[in-house]
C-alpha cells in the first residue's frame, strides 16, 4: 500500500490536480484567460467560432481562411441522424433539458463512435455543431409537436440556435449577444464538470463518454443552473422596491441568493461587466421597464449589504429572457459553449495521461467476521 | 486567488480526496473490505443482494426478513418502460455495449427522474434491478431480432441476467458463479469511475447523471474492460506451450499483458484466488481442455518472469466464457455490480458535501492581446 497524503481540504479546494495550457482563473491581473487571451478582449472582438478554434485546434486563433473553412465545416455537421431524432421524440416534454442533452450526446456515441483518438477533433466539432440541433429538435417536438429541419443558413452557432428555437432569423443584436455569451461560458479551468471530463478521459474512454459525464455534472444546482435559478427569482418581482424588500428579507433569513459570489474569484467576476452591458442594451431594445431595473437593484443591494458581486450567471438571466429564450434552456446553452473547454481538456489529458485515482481516508467499521443470516436480528 | 498547493503526483495518486465508510483497498491485513467485511468472506458466504443491501441501505447486513423483502422489491423492478425499449431498439448491433449501458441509464433519467434526494435509494435499487434487462434486451434485439420479456422468476440478479441472456434458467453452479462475480466487483473505493460519480454528485446533480458518468469512465481501457482484453488475448492460443511462447515474445517486445498487476495492490489481488477457484470448477464442468490450462500457464509465466500477479479480471475472462457469456458483455456485468458501490458513494458524498473543484498549474502562454483576424497569418 502506498503512503497516503493527508486530506488537505474538502472538495480538493486549492489542491493542484494537473497542468493546463488552456486557462487561468483569478490569476492576478488577468482575470480569466483562454490560451493567454483575456476573456473580455475575446468577448469584445472575436466570434465564438474563433474561440472554439483556439481551444480545440491547437491554441492559436485562426486566420481568416482557417476561420472560414472551420465555419463551413461546422455548418455541414448540423443534421441529426434518424435514430437520434427518434430517441429525442421519445423523451417527454416534462423532462429536464439537461437530461435530454446528456442522453442526446450519449446516443450519438452509439451512432458515431469515436474508435480512435485521431478522430477526437472531428468528434468535438460534430458535437459543437449538433448540440443546438439536439436541444431545439426535442424542445419544439415535445412542446409544439413539430419536427424541425435542423439545417439553417446561419453562419454562427448562436444564430443557428436562435433560428432553430424561434423558427426565424434572429436580429443582428441577438446573434451578437449569443456570440458573446458563448464566448464567456466557453472555458473555466478545473471546474467540476471539466474535472469530470478529465477523470473520464484519464481512463482513455471515448469523447462521448467524457462529454456525457460533464453534462451530468453541469446539471447540478451547485454548478450550472445558477442563471436559471436567478431568473426564477427575478421574475417574482414587479419593481426594484419590491425586489429590494424581498432581498433584505431573504438575507435576514440567510437564504441563498443565486448569481452572486464565486468559488474562485474574490473581488469580481470578469464576465459580469460584459454580459451586464449587453443585458442593458437588450432591455433598451425591448423597452423593458421591470426586469433590468429589478436586476440592477438586486445587484446594488447585494453589494451594499454583503459586498457580494454578481457572477457570470446573474445578468445572463435577463439577457437570455430578453431574447425570448425559455428559462429551462439556459443551462443547455451553457453546454453548447462549455463543450469547447471540456473537449479541449479531454485532448490535453489524453496527451499526457495518468489515470486519475485518488485515495480516501477510511472512517468505517473495523474488520468484522461475516455472520450467517440466521444469526442476525 | 487562493494559494495553491503544489502538484503532488499525476493522477492524484496517493492524494486523499475525501473520507469513506464503505471500503478499504490494500489496507494491511485486510485486503479488500466492504463496510468492514472481507470480500473473500462475503464471496464465500453471502448473496450479492445482501452485499447490495449492505452498501446501499445503511452499512449493515440484512436480516432474513429484510433480505427477503429486498429481493422481492428488486424482482418487481425489472420491467423496461416502453420508451426505453424503443430507444434500445434504435441502437445498432455494432455499438459498444458500454455505450448502450450509458445511454440506457441516461434515458431512464428522463423517464424516472430523481426529483428529490429522498428518492435516492429507490433510484439505486431500480437501476440495480433494471441494468440486466437493459443490456440483454438490446443484445438480443440487435443480434437475434427478438423482443424479450425482461421479467423472470429468478430470485438473484445474476440468475436473472443469465436467464435473460440465454432464454433458459441457469444451472445452480452458473448462478452461484455470477453471484460471486457480482460480489467481487461491487466496490473498490475511489477508483476512477467511482470518483467520477462523486465529482458529479458534488454538484448535487441527480443519481442518473452520476451513474451515467461512472459508466462512461468504466468504459475506458485503463479501467473496466481488462477482462475483455484478457479474453481476446487468451482465445488466440490453443495450448499452454503456445501461450507461454507468445507471452515471452510479448514481454520481450514490452507489450502490455492484460489482467496482471494493480494500481493499489502490491503483492496480490484478494479477488483473484476466489474467481480462479470458480473458473477451475467451471472448466471441470464443461470439460475444457484449453482455456483454463492456458490461463494457468500465463499466470505462472507472468509470476516467474515479472513477479506480476493476476488481478480480479484475469480469471473472470475464462469464468464468463465457460458460462457462455459473449465477451462484449463482460464490462456491462461489471456495471451491474459496481453500480452498488457507485450509488453508495453518491449517497455518502451527498451526506457531507463540498463541490469537488481542484486547481491546475498553468503552463500556457502569457497574457497576450487579441489581434484582428485581418492581421493574422
Amino acid at each position: 500500500m502506498e503512503e497516503k497524503k493527508p486530506l488537505s481540504g474538502a472538495g480538493l479546494r486549492g489542491q493542484v490536480a494537473g497542468e493546463t495550457r488552456l486557462c487561468t482563473v483569478g490569476k492576478e491581473g488577468a482575470g480569466l484567460t483562454y490560451c493567454g487571451y483575456d476573456v473580455r478582449d475575446l468577448a469584445a472582438n472575436a466570434r465564438f467560432e474563433e474561440v472554439a478554434y483556439l481551444l480545440l485546434h491547437g491554441g492559436e486563433l485562426p486566420t481568416a481562411a482557417e476561420l472560414a473553412a472551420y465555419q463551413a465545416k461546422l455548418k455541414k455537421m448540423r443534421q441529426l441522424p434518424v435514430a437520434l431524432r427518434e430517441v429525442l421524440e421519445r423523451i417527454p416534454a416534462g423532462a429536464h433539458p439537461m437530461d435530454v442533452m446528456r442522453t442526446g450526446c450519449s446516443m450519438l456515441g452509439n451512432l458515431e463512435t469515436e474508435t480512435d483518438f485521431s478522430q477526437q477533433r472531428d468528434v468535438a466539432d460534430r458535437l459543437l455543431a449538433v448540440f443546438p440541433s439536439i436541444i431545439t429538435y426535442w424542445w419544439r417536438y415535445a412542446h409544439e409537436g413539430v419536427r424541425i429541419d435542423t439545417e439553417t443558413d446561419a453562419d454562427s452557432i448562436g444564430g443557428h440556435f436562435l433560428q432553430l428555437l424561434h423558427g426565424r432569423s434572429p436580429s443582428a443584436l441577438h446573434e451578437q449577444v449569443m456570440n458573446v455569451s458563448l464566448i464567456l461560458y466557453a472555458e473555466h479551468e478545473f471546474n467540476a464538470s471539466t474535472f469530470t471530463a478529465r477523470v473520464c478521459a484519464s481512463t482513455l474512454s471515448d469523447m462521448h463518454s467524457c462529454i456525457t459525464g460533464a453534462i451530468g455534472s453541469l446539471r447540478g444546482p451547485l454548478h450550472g443552473g445558477a442563471n436559471e435559478a436567478a431568473m426564477a427569482m427575478l421574475e417574482r418581482w414587479q419593481s426594484p422596491e419590491e425586489a429590494e424588500a424581498a432581498i433584505l428579507d431573504m438575507l435576514a433569513r440567510k437564504d441563498k441568493i443565486m448569481g452572486f459570489g464565486h468559488a474562485i474569484y474574490r473581488t469580481s467576476d470578469p464576465r459580469n461587466e460584459v454580459i451586464k452591458a449587453w443585458s442593458r442594451r437588450l432591455a433598451e431594445e425591448v423597452g423593458d421597464p421591470v426586469l433590468y431595473p429589478v436586476s440592477e437593484r438586486v445587484d446594488a443591494v447585494m453589494w451594499r449589504e454583503k459586498k457580494l458581486f454578481p457572477n457570470a450567471d446573474f445578468y445572463h438571466a435577463s439577457a437570455y429572457h430578453f431574447m425570448g429564450i425559455p428559462t429551462p434552456l439556459f443551462t443547455p446553452i451553457f453546454v453548447m459553449s462549455r463543450l469547447t473547454g471540456w473537449a479541449a481538456h479531454v485532448m490535453e489529458q489524453r496527451a499526457n495521461n495518468r489515470i486519475i485515482r485518488p485515495s480516501a481516508d477510511y472512517a468505517g467499521p473495523a474488520l468484522r467476521p461475516y455472520r450467517p443470516i440466521s444469526e442476525r436480528s
